[in-house]
């Protein structure tokens, strides 16, 4: 039972049963350039049906990849229909005034808000692979382009030019996520973590709420800014101008499509009350402003709405180069937050439901949308959280019910725009504050705190930026903030020692598993990460501190001096020329103290890699082991072949360390 | 010996030898936080000899730590003195020619290469840790100084401006070298991979090259341009300004030059001839012109060198911001690369030699010397391979070389300045196309094509993109590949089917490993890295195909169908919030497919964050295992003692199947 045991067991099985590390054929260059190509572009594998298909039936496989409507259409059927034609009117009375409310949050005309819940909702049920998501504008990407194209135009003194960029943006918006979809670069979006997601998202919630103080309060003037503190000081030096006509309605409406929300939430089964509730506020508030006329009383409405469908818009995209270059900054930047919004929703109820969404197929359709959109007088859409889960909430069933959404709208646009007149703009703001109040997830704050206190310094990060800062500072801190930990965890991987788990030839980690232990005379190491020039130097750095401190404890101790440092490869999945150049180091600085260096487990590109640079030669096969308990093995094996006297002493001493 | 026995063995092992596996204690955020930043800015442990050290020992240590003189300088002897005043004064005679010539190069006064060799030395001599590197100005540097600079201010229209801005550009680097080193960021220059360096050294110093033409064809006009289209038509839309008397000079010394270097290069015993061909150079040349009155015909000459030690300089430091926008980013682009040169010859000489060099204080070093250099009227310096190999090969003991070398420089500045009026342009040329052609490293460059074909790649693309495009555009050509690859590998881990290695209960890899054997009914999948938010998506659908790959492949071949889902956890050293979302997902959809997920190995790290999240919980502890062959024989115990009339006939199936 004691380690004398284990290392006569480990020595009679050194010579029988040591593997070999199997050196792997060197594939061509570019058949592995294809493979990771393949990987990095195609992980999911689209055309796995493609394969042995005819040609003709290719066609009609590639046709349905880029129009899932052709897929599904044919066995649409009648009980489908019901369930989307409910779950179609629910969304439409959600879009209406949602749409209205946040194209004022852009600081674009409320109408833009409609035109966006038409032609858009259209081109996704052709091309989009979702059957939950319900399209439409989204609060936090009308903010974001609403700021970023106010820094070049003021939208109060040019409003037209404003307009304009607003189409440009969304144009090149489109055309960035189509481009993004066809190279199938889809997967940068994977590097917003979810915790900086969840960050900039209640940030960006918090500041549509602060900005909606100016209706609540029914201001006049108000900052452009967006920041907590300049939208406090710009409340709060204005205090005679509060209308308190106007802050007890949105009191009111809120108080009432926050009750609705809950109640929803409780019953599930009574989803459409809440998702009835904004519609009911505003004909609830156009009615009291029309009976009251509150409009002069300070309650300030929506005013005039221009019947009709949406007007071309392609003659209106600015080209000149001191206004292009804003739009497509604010269109590459707002078009990547909304995508991954309407990626990260597509995905979660695809989850739930149980059927594949391909990511780079859906940045097509919502590139697609975005440039239709962009032709006939919309601005950015996606498929933002609250109606989608609205819409999955009414027992949707297929994108129909985009469908039948956009020609709700298509008729409200068409005859009942002048019903919006007497709006107040208070019971936009309180429809807004209602939907902001829940995508703000404080569950996902604690848990984050209670797992991974580093992505939760993350998220807080991206909140505090977005909060204190404005979107943009927020998101950079969000995105720089997520690459720093992708790039610090490359440039420093985790090293462990290695221990005997007792009656067995398992070596783990005798941080984690304090029953095992520590072979005499051997050192153990674990390179927990793929070996690169980033980490290369660390690594080379850490090993030798590890050694030195082996030595140094075992010349404390008095006890017999290390003779061998065994690398355990086995997590070094690949490496490079620098990484090779590390191991060479290592094994020198090894040699240099008479140690000698043994390799266990290393993977197939490790080992390829090893070989064509000569270093398998330099160090010898021989060092080289299939696993951890055979390197020690052969080691102890040599230890005592080596000193038969000393090492039988060796092993006494180690027996009785326990 | 088939899969049956082995099975068999497993199974009655199963009972009596499952580990399990650890939780470790949670430990504190706090803690865990400062030991990672720990070993993300101190990886070295710089400060472990201050451990348990009296006051006055630490105030001794500490000074000794940023003045590295303290050190050494007591025990220093005279033997030490002879070899490093040979040395100094070798490195001297190559100082003197370089930097009049690499002065030329970055646009400015010739004189300000012989200032830049007398103060910084002096200041690296009192703090730098390496004791083989010598201190000068830099090829690469200069011109990208001169390029980067050149497009602000033009040299010829404005040149005092523009010497204020090369100082003000060194200041710059200084302080954002020193700031490096402070908050011990050192590490980011690890992210410049070798490959990127060999392909942007080799690019500058063919660009280098390149812009010698001028010289060696003594050539009056020449453009700005530094890529090879542009070099090539300014040189032959003017052949008839060719002047065959520079011509045959240059290509004589250049000879001379390349000669000395071969045959020094085979008898290292005569380093001293290759070292000193440079100032012979440039003594024989000044001589002929003086003699043969060649100024005068066509060969240009350095012309009137001002007598004196450097003036101060601090009072022309220009901070107009129109001005220091330029400045400064110069300052951080030249900085950051004569940093990665400096740190990467210390650090070599360093192993060859076997002592320690700290990359931070190295940092700290080099921008104190350029702070120092920017005020006393040098330019970037730093320390090149050229000059500090022949300090090595010199035999060079200490940094007294340097010291050394600034007393040669200092008398030339005194008393010798005039002898250099005479000097031809031809042969500063001749020297600099010498040094630079020992730059370009084609053995480094063969070696990563053998071995490495990314890296080749990489490093062609710094290469061309250097040449054919801008020394900044290669430099970041060359970063962004380096990050790109970083990422890239972080977004698209490897994950393999792992199988048994007959006779043994080791799993491998089945594509190293070809005799390895899938064993029936269990999948084994092996993640080979940690789960982050950036690979987590990918890996769900990855996993999710390898298992329909299974499946289907088991379909075809109408075998017993898929049971279990072993994951080996062993690569993933950690996990975050989304990597949990992950395992949960795919958890899920293996449920969904009616098998059973099992967990191996997951590493201490891993177990904390499962256990917080409660995923241990969902998935059940006895669902995770030590290693792959318990998790391999508990699954078998499993699935015979469910069906055990099927399971003996999928044992005989597997049986045969070799």
């Amino acid at each position: 039972m004691g380690n004398a045991d284990l290392v006569y067991a480990q020595q009679a099985t050194a010579k029988e049963c040591i593997h070999k590390v199997a050196v792997p054929q060197p594939k061509p260059f570019v058949s592995k350039f294809m493979s990771s190509l393949k990987e990095t572009l195609f992980p999911d594998d689209p055309f796995r049906q493609f394969k042995s298909q005819p040609l003709a039936r290719r066609l009609v496989l590639g046709l349905q990849f880029f129009f899932p409507i052709l897929e599904w259409a044919p066995s649409y059927n009648f009980a489908f229909f019901k369930a989307d034609l409910i779950a179609g009117i629910t969304i439409a009375s959600l879009a209406i005034p949602q749409g209205i409310s946040y194209a004022k949050l852009a600081n674009l005309p409320p109408i833009l808000g409609l035109y966006s819940s038409f032609v858009p909702p259209l081109v996704y049920a052709l091309m989009g692979s979702s059957k939950d998501l319900a399209v439409g504008t989204v609060a936090v990407g009308s903010l974001l382009l609403g700021s970023m194209l106010s820094k070049d135009v003021t939208p109060a003194e040019n409003p037209t030019l404003y307009l304009h960029l607003a189409f440009t943006a969304t144009f090149f918006a489109g055309l960035f996520q189509t481009a993004l979809g066809l190279i199938r670069l889809g997967f940068i979006v994977d590097f917003l973590s979810h915790a900086t997601i969840v960050g900039f998202m209640g940030g960006a919630a918090t500041v549509v709420c602060l900005q909606q103080l100016k209706g609540i309060l029914g201001l006049q003037h108000f900052t452009t800014g967006t920041d907590l503190v300049t939208v406090m000081r710009s409340v709060f030096t204005q205090t005679h101008e509060w209308r308190w006509e106007s802050a007890v309605l949105g009191c009111c409406f809120l108080f009432f499509l926050l009750l609705t929300r809950y109640f929803s939430k409780r019953k599930p089964r009574f989803f459409w009350i809440s998702a009835a509730a904004p519609l009911t506020s505003v004909i609830l508030g156009s009615a009291l402003v029309y009976l009251t006329h509150a409009e002069k009383h300070g309650v300030q409405v929506i005013g005039h709405l221009k019947k009709g469908l949406n007007p071309e818009s392609i003659s209106h995209f600015t080209f000149q180069p001191e206004h292009m270059m804003i739009a497509l900054k604010a269109g590459i930047v707002t078009g990547m937050i909304v995508l991954a919004e309407g990626i990260a929703v597509g995905r979660s109820f695809a989850a739930f439901k149980n059927y594949h969404i391909d990511g780079n197929k859906e940045m097509i359709a919502f590139g697609m949308m975005n440039i239709a959109g962009s032709c006939t007088s919309c601005y950015l859409t996606t498929g933002p959280f609250s109606r989608s889960a609205v819409n999955f909430n009414a027992g949707c069933k297929t994108a129909v019910s985009n469908i039948v959404m956009a020609i709700a709208v298509m008729i409200t646009l068409l005859f009942l725009t002048p019903l919006f007149h007497y709006t107040p703009l208070v019971v936009l703001s309180s429809i807004i504050i209602s939907a902001m109040l829940g995508i703000i997830d404080y569950d996902a704050a604690i848990h984050l705190y209670k797992v991974d206190k580093v992505d939760f310094c993350v998220c807080m990060g991206a909140f505090l930026g977005v909060v204190f800062g404005s979107v943009e500072i927020g998101l950079v801190i969000a995105v720089a903030v997520s690459l720093l930990r992708v790039l610090l965890f490359i440039a420093r991987p985790r090293t462990s020692v290695l221990g005997n788990i007792p009656n067995s030839t398992i070596y783990r980690n005798v941080e984690q598993y304090p029953v095992a232990k520590s072979v005499p005379g051997i050192l153990i190491l674990r390179i927990d990460s793929p070996i690169y020039f980033a980490n290369s130097s660390y690594l080379r750095e850490r090993i030798a501190r590890w050694v030195d401190d082996e030595q140094d404890r075992l010349k404390l101790r008095g006890e017999y001096s290390l003779q061998y440092v065994i690398l355990d490869m086995s997590a070094a999945s690949c490496i490079d020329t620098s990484g090779i150049s590390m191991l060479e180091e290592v094994k020198k600085n090894v040699e240099r103290r008479g140690l000698q260096l043994a390799l266990a487990n290393p993977g197939s590109e490790v080992m390829e890699k090893l070989t064509k640079s000569k270093f398998i030669e330099a160090i010898g096969l021989e060092w080289i082991y299939l696993t951890v308990g055979e390197a020690v093995a052969a080691c102890n094996y040599m230890l005592h072949r080596q000193k038969p006297s000393r090492g039988s002493n060796d092993v006494e001493a180690g027996s009785a360390e326990v």
